[in-house]
């Protein structure tokens, strides 16, 4: 293992360390390495852009997440915000900020989960920025992509009526870093993650539903749409309010993971607070207009396996309401920073 | 003055509170509060990004920057990114860590400052992220801006022949940082401030030179142009290694602030150093073809009273030579993180 530090191989080596493994599309006229990067473009769209950063210490921890993971959902949780506008990924810029004794190879690794899920979705990293912090690391990643006018996905756009869906299984990420978080080194993790390989999965990895809003957007198959960052309950309450709705939630409808149930039944606490407060899962929640649900059946047989449920109804007025098996409850607080 | 902390105010509450400064022009179809913004490209034009970001301790120190001038600052050397490419702004994303005891009130100032310069340069506040750190204030900012494709100005275009010019007076950023650098409290820098009004406003709120990137772009009056962020020397470096040419330089035909031969007569030391390696200028080093001259002259008559200096010429080779009034002399080195 390389044990250089950033510090000594300095600001500009690195840079280039970085620039060196880029593959540019054609439609990147300037690349990393001037004042700015130029692109051409989409014909005929939109440009989609979102920003959001991961600080260590307060979004991941060295302790249980690999330096690859790390780069990984730098990125990931971007493309989850394009996901959740139907737009298509086509760009991206890394801001690091790092310490004067990170070591090199770490940043080479983060750097290998970052460029493996920007080749999957295609996203060229255009540019990008690096400087000293006497602080933790801070990974700010601006995403770039690409929408036509009638396809853009909002919060907006729920109307009484319009049924619910979620992707995914939530409250999976938040068992896999609850886990994840007991384990006091990189070994400890790697034994948690093969004794519970989706939720660790889920949170180490979270897959954006990029397909997923493309699809969803092209086919004009939703009525309004978002991505869960910090839960369930706060994205049904975020959507409610941009949309100016009331919703109606059956929480048995929801289908919960295997290992969930597994976890509670051995430490006990709140099915529930996990599935709709548990924040991490970068799931898309959108709802379908009932004139849209034939283009929502395609939709969904296009999306193979993903599983995608219907969770309520949107209502008149603006209440939440969640029923249970137990009978109704109110909806559990979502995540917030700061709080 | 309120005593609130980000902590105490939450992060939707903070977001709530920038949002509502904001005003988007027409063209901004979903801005800031949905997963992302949309925006409608501007016709007939390349995209344009770039990404630096600022950090308390290393890009500046509440001591001597006031939470406007750190807002300011932290747009201005993006804007300047944008200008070194021909570019004119269009859009900024500001992705914030903020400490859980920064106080609401540095957070407004900060706005006041970022908000104020973009306006100035009708630059859109169109996203962003409030994110929690346990380290110091990192302000990261990404700026889009439009380019017509013939008029895009880049490192790389420098050939043999052509003259070598610098905007502003390079080096009078590096003094206002010594001066102020002294300074132990806000009390302190404004004194300073008063008696050095120059330099210290150089260094806390570089002019970006976006109408003089404008001007070269647009009447193709530029073989090649960057930015100066580490220094002319380091600008000169980097200018000659893109384009794959020498240059001469002639250092005395560099104009001096009145201001930094003052500081050098009260402390000693080498103004030439100050001059080529002192950082935080942001002006634009740009090459100039015998067949450009008659465009270059009328947009110098456009700039009006921008000092633009003719500093050398570009020579073929690889050599950076500067000849001084004492004789030649090797070039100062630039400044870099981490070195």
């Amino acid at each position: 293992m390389t044990v250089q530090t950033v510090g000594e191989l300095g600001e500009r080596a690195l840079i280039e360390r970085i620039r060196a493994r880029i593959a540019l599309p054609p439609w990147v006229i300037v690349g990393p390495g001037d004042d700015a990067a130029v692109l051409v473009p989409a014909r005929g769209t939109l440009d989609v852009v979102t920003v959001d950063a991961v600080v260590e210490g307060v979004h991941f921890d060295w302790r249980f997440v690999t330096p690859e993971a790390a780069g990984y959902r730098a990125l990931a949780v971007n493309l989850s915000d394009l996901a959740a506008m139907g737009a298509e990924p086509r760009a991206a810029v890394l801001s690091l900020a790092l310490p004067d004794g990170a070591f090199v190879d770490t940043v080479d690794r983060f750097l290998d989960g970052f460029l493996g899920l920007a080749a999957q979705h295609r996203t060229a990293l255009i540019g990008g920025n690096i400087t000293r912090t006497t602080g933790p690391w801070v990974a700010d990643v601006t995403a770039l992509g690409s929408v036509r006018p009638r396809r853009i996905l909002s919060r907006a756009g729920a109307r009484p009526g319009d049924a619910v869906y979620v992707t995914g299984l939530p409250g999976s990420a938040a068992i896999g870093l609850k886990l994840l978080r007991a384990a006091a080194s990189p070994d400890q993790a790697a034994v948690i993650q093969s004794n519970w390989p989706r939720t660790s999965e889920r949170y180490l990895h979270p897959e954006p539903r990029v397909r997923a809003g493309l699809l969803l957007g092209r086919n004009r198959a939703a009525s309004s749409c978002m991505d869960l960052s910090d839960g369930l309950a706060d994205g049904l309450r975020q959507l409610a309010t941009a949309s100016g709705v009331g919703m109606s939630i059956d929480a048995s409808a929801l289908a919960v993971d295997d290992e969930v149930t597994r976890w509670h039944a051995q430490h006990g606490g709140d099915l529930l607070s996990t599935v709709f407060s548990g924040g991490d899962d970068y799931e898309l929640l959108f709802t379908v207009r009932p004139s849209q649900r034939g283009r929502f059946r395609t939709v969904r047989q296009q999306l193979g396996d993903l599983p995608v449920t219907r969770i309520g109804v949107v209502t008149k007025g603006s209440d939440l309401v969640m029923t249970t098996a137990d009978g109704p409850r109110p909806l559990p607080q979502g995540f917030e920073h700061y709080r």
